[in-house]
């Protein structure tokens, strides 16, 4: 399936503030990239660096007044799709280095906290089928309600408060698995049917392949039921939001525009 | 300088629980591994898998009833020993790919929060110069304390309190130093001067180095004062204390023994 | 019912330190003193003021060195005793002045973050069945386990990791029954059944009773299912732990001795 | 002085909702009331209590859709100002029973983790002088930043964001003053330097009066600097701001006006 991506936004700055970027789709095997445009005020002093696990890129910008943002791309999804109940939980001594960092607690996701609610609503489940009865939990649980949560809102809090939107739907979802043994990872992506319209976020879990070189794969999940493995476009993983905000910022800006638009063609 | 150390842990299970350790001397250029011993219990079912940044290894085990690590090195530091005041700070737009997650928040370092003291408390500085007067702020205010604080005590927990053991020592350093848009990391290692001996932990930043091909190089910082670039012995690294326990269990455990000795030799 | 107890306690300071203590059975009407005996060290020196709620009464100490408490009384319990399952709440505008305070969030009882939860989970019921089906909630999830919470641990902290002790029940019940609209306070008090033997705590509800002056009655709940309205013999009530600890002081000191004996007589 | 207030608030329900109350000048000696007149919606059906303290009254009212408040006051300040950093602290052991519970941890002012920070940096002084150096280092570390903390912001935070509104200030000085064993409580106010103008809080100290029969007296402290003993007027007092909220609801509603004036006549 064909995703088109148009995105923009534009911050303000009283003084030279650094900034760090993630916005465009990352170009990997999973999603091939039609096409890609991005405009940046001042791209000449731009730099791009790799973002974390090789997947999409950041861009460094020391803004000064206005800075605008425009991207444009076109993917194909080409990623291949898993029973995700039917896949089984690599036993921790089968973990191969790669997803281990994907177990620890991060900001947003103190999974260790969780170790006695897991087992007691999860505790019949292992690997897919745990990481879908914890999508469905959430999903039942949580009511979506923009404005209810901010930058300093935690699964722990989203937990006892039951509401949240696609950050703190994948903060929960991450660490439930987390306190699952299964590596998880947030990812900041597009999706067409995310309503309102704007940047999303899901969960992945790193789950056993038996045909993969590195043991497992990673599995997207997304509680909120507005995105799914078909269509999902991503930019970048991290440990959580922390990781991959679309803007980072070094000092105080004033976000003053952002549109997203995400449609099927 | 030649040092050796000794340290040995155990825990017992009550039913068989996976652990994942990482204890071990890190066998990389700065620090010359001349002997090294390992001694495990169940060793042929353990898994040794590289840590984060390639720096030392974990273990993993499926602990069933007692478990033993014994760990014996002796170890010569060569690293580059540089004056930190004198250490530029590198402009965000100039740092490389490998550092930029260290600026960003973890688990136990919510750095966000404390944008507004750092500019208050050392707007003067930069670099170097700011690192070493955030390493003296802390060994001024916090009072080294055992027992004060918990595997759940934040770098916010503890500048309020003012107080805490090594740990939380690194946790602040290491959070002022991400406010002030200096990377930095949390150094799981041993040092002959810890008192009372234990596993101790300092943190890490990276500052410009024009030497060097990444760009910058990571410096060692402990504000406990117990350990010095010259003598701190490199177990692991991670974002903070989650990344790099000695001992991280999936499950109850009861640990019934540490100990561990570190001398100069 | 006539209930013994034998209480004491001791701790040393290093320098002279402020000490606020509240051990003793209240001498209230619905637990009849049968008889009462107290020894402080320096009692002359001690100061009695009343304690919340004129239940109970509180002891101002400086203490130097080492400062002891021993605490003998029997008592008979008198108090009536509800159905609590046939009880209704108070319409809010119905609501008198005094337990007005026991809505609000204290310390320890974050009870605006628990709106949706109590909705989604108890959302059927109200009143005394309301608070029963709280308290049966808390007392199936939470594994009771002495060690696992500490003197920060707020409801936030246990519902999510479902454990704690008596403190943590009480705190919990208290929470879900004031994001309930249902004024709910903390008990001190003794009962013969705890087990290991020590000081108790216990949650207490406002809920309409006709026949009472006050348009309702406070009633007793206790989650950890060791204590009931036959056989607790309160010490003092108040908006959370924070009001009624057995000893809070104004400066470090050492608890070296902690004794609780209660048994039917 | 005279001074007059006009205020007014107004909010819309889905369904049937809760709502309590406090926004009224009260009656009390230290401010004389010259004329007072309050319309409400549904004023027929509407409860008044006293407020805490008897400082003040409450409104209960069930709202169903719009609800609208109209208060209007003037009000002549008689209370007696005394010269803050000439007043002593009582010992603990010579506080009445009246004022302890402000010595006390509530949602928003955790005292008991400053005890290490109040020694180190106002340790040389005590009583109003210790108050008079907190407001002093509050109102200097601060910046008053409308829009930089919410309805869960606690002193804990304010006191590493270093910023807030005048909730926040509030907190962090009966925060400090407590953790100063000084009786510490939340004033619920209206200022007519107050800008933007809003509704206002305050801190109260309760230090040592000869003079008073309650062996001492509350004295208020505005850290912000907007508001003075001579042009402040009680509205109410509590723990914290859980406790004077202009408006708590039980239940979603949607404030959708409020002004607040305030000038002298």
């Amino acid at each position: 399936m064909a995703i088109s991506i148009r995105s923009s936004f534009a911050f303000t700055t009283q003084a030279p503030t650094d900034a760090l970027m993630q916005f465009a789709v990352a170009d990997i095997p999973e999603q091939h990239l039609l096409s890609c445009r991005t405009d940046l005020t001042d791209a000449d002093s731009c730099t791009r660096i790799p973002a974390q696990e090789d997947i999409g890129e950041r861009v460094w910008a020391r803004a000064d007044g206005r800075f605008e943002v425009r991207h444009e791309a076109e993917v194909e999804i080409r990623r291949q799709i898993a029973a995700l109940d039917q896949l089984e939980q690599l036993r921790p001594s089968e973990m191969p280095a790669a997803p281990v960092k994907y177990l620890f607690d991060s900001r947003y996701c103190p999974a260790d906290k969780f170790q006695s609610f897991v087992e007691d609503q999860f505790g019949r489940t292992s690997g897919g089928a745990r990481v879908e009865a914890i999508r469905s939990w959430v999903a039942d649980k949580f009511t979506y309600t923009p404005g209810s949560s901010d930058a300093s809102t935690t699964a722990l809090d989203s937990f006892v408060e039951r509401r949240g939107i696609c950050r703190d739907y994948a903060h929960m979802v991450v660490t439930l698995a987390r306190a699952s043994v299964i590596p998880a990872r947030f990812v900041a992506c597009y999706a067409p049917d995310v309503t309102p319209p704007d940047f999303h976020a899901v969960a992945e879990v790193f789950l056993k392949d038996p045909g993969s070189d590195a043991g497992g794969t990673w599995q997207l999940v997304d509680a909120t039921g507005m995105g799914t493995a078909e269509d999902i476009v991503k930019i970048g993983v991290g440990r959580d939001a922390a990781d991959v905000s679309f803007l980072t910022t070094f000092g105080m800006v004033e976000l003053c525009e952002k549109t997203v638009e995400v449609s099927r063609s």
